[in-house]
């Protein structure tokens, strides 16, 4: 998605060989008519699917997500971090693991909104080691939904999470696909990969 | 905004005389396209003034700002609730306590993305005791920047923190505000208080 490396190119500041800092768009602050370009790609994407739910995980996959429910006309679930006191029980849930943040969350998601009839995609920002896509698949999986694919802004290619995911058959669509960020440089795959 | 309060009617759950679960279309699960109708008239609302950056907080708050900041062209900037690796300095920071939730969570915002030059409003979700936005004021005022006024979804009225905001002369603008939810039963008030 040709906005969005743009945007990477000239927002996006390399932390290191692993971290891509993309604040000024997607992780703190949020550009609106970005999300609706990507939400409008996902849906392009996936364009031969029925989607009747959209599955993420608070709080930087919503804007996305939320832009492709309204392209499509699907409503969109976001997985919680933690439990609050109005969502005590009646829960899927799964431990996923944030290298970036050094910490392990119970993500959960009310029974109530993902069910057997459910055709899920699944949507989220960053895909690198994959935890986040395994955690709301293991959801989907709870509820006995059928999973028609993901979709992800930016992935990490570099790093082991499509790679391992889509040798499980999962379709993985990624707007933006990183091979590498040596040298303070963004470099990407080829469109098709 | 009918089609909010008819939601609120139709699909809100009264735990207790204070609490109101909305977890079918603004906490949990989303509907984008009644997102889109609320973000459509926060910038209705507020037509008379020129806003920079839109000001809200994870998560709930993100796609009701999102769709404002679509509708009128603005950056949204959402408060994160706990300092990640990668936002560990550089900041504005603010401690809110949530009822809700019984606890107290330190926010903050890159002052990367906020600044003196900002006219701001902030948005969110629910308005009950004013926490939350008694903590985004104070990381504006930090900033220096100008604060419009203050767009929510859901007020609380019966509880206070709308009117001891409205006594310091602050600009509220709530599009459901609930007069009381006795009796398992959910109460606006007029559309103009």
């Amino acid at each position: 998605m040709k906005s969005l490396k743009d945007k990477i190119l000239q927002e996006g500041k390399v932390l290191s060989d692993t971290v891509l800092k993309v604040d000024t768009f997607l992780n703190h602050q949020i550009d609106p008519l970005l999300m609706k370009e990507i939400g409008e790609e996902f849906a392009n994407r996936y364009s031969d699917e029925v989607i009747t739910k959209i599955l993420t995980i608070e709080s930087s996959g919503i804007a996305p997500a939320t832009m492709l429910g309204l392209t499509i006309g699907a409503p969109v679930v976001f997985a919680r971090k933690r439990k609050s006191l109005t969502l005590a029980n009646n829960l899927y849930s799964s431990s996923v693991h944030s290298f970036t943040k050094n910490e392990t969350n119970e993500i959960s998601v009310s029974r109530d909104f993902l069910t057997a009839d459910d055709n899920v995609l699944i949507v989220d920002d960053f895909l690198a080691n994959g935890e986040a896509v395994k955690g709301l698949l293991d959801i989907a999986e709870q509820a006995g939904a059928n999973v028609i694919g993901v979709g992800i802004v930016i992935e990490k290619g570099f790093q082991e999470g499509g790679k391992n995911l889509r040798e499980q058959g999962i379709r993985i669509e990624s707007l933006a696909n990183i091979k590498s960020l040596a040298n303070g440089q963004v470099e990407f795959y080829d469109e098709l990969i």
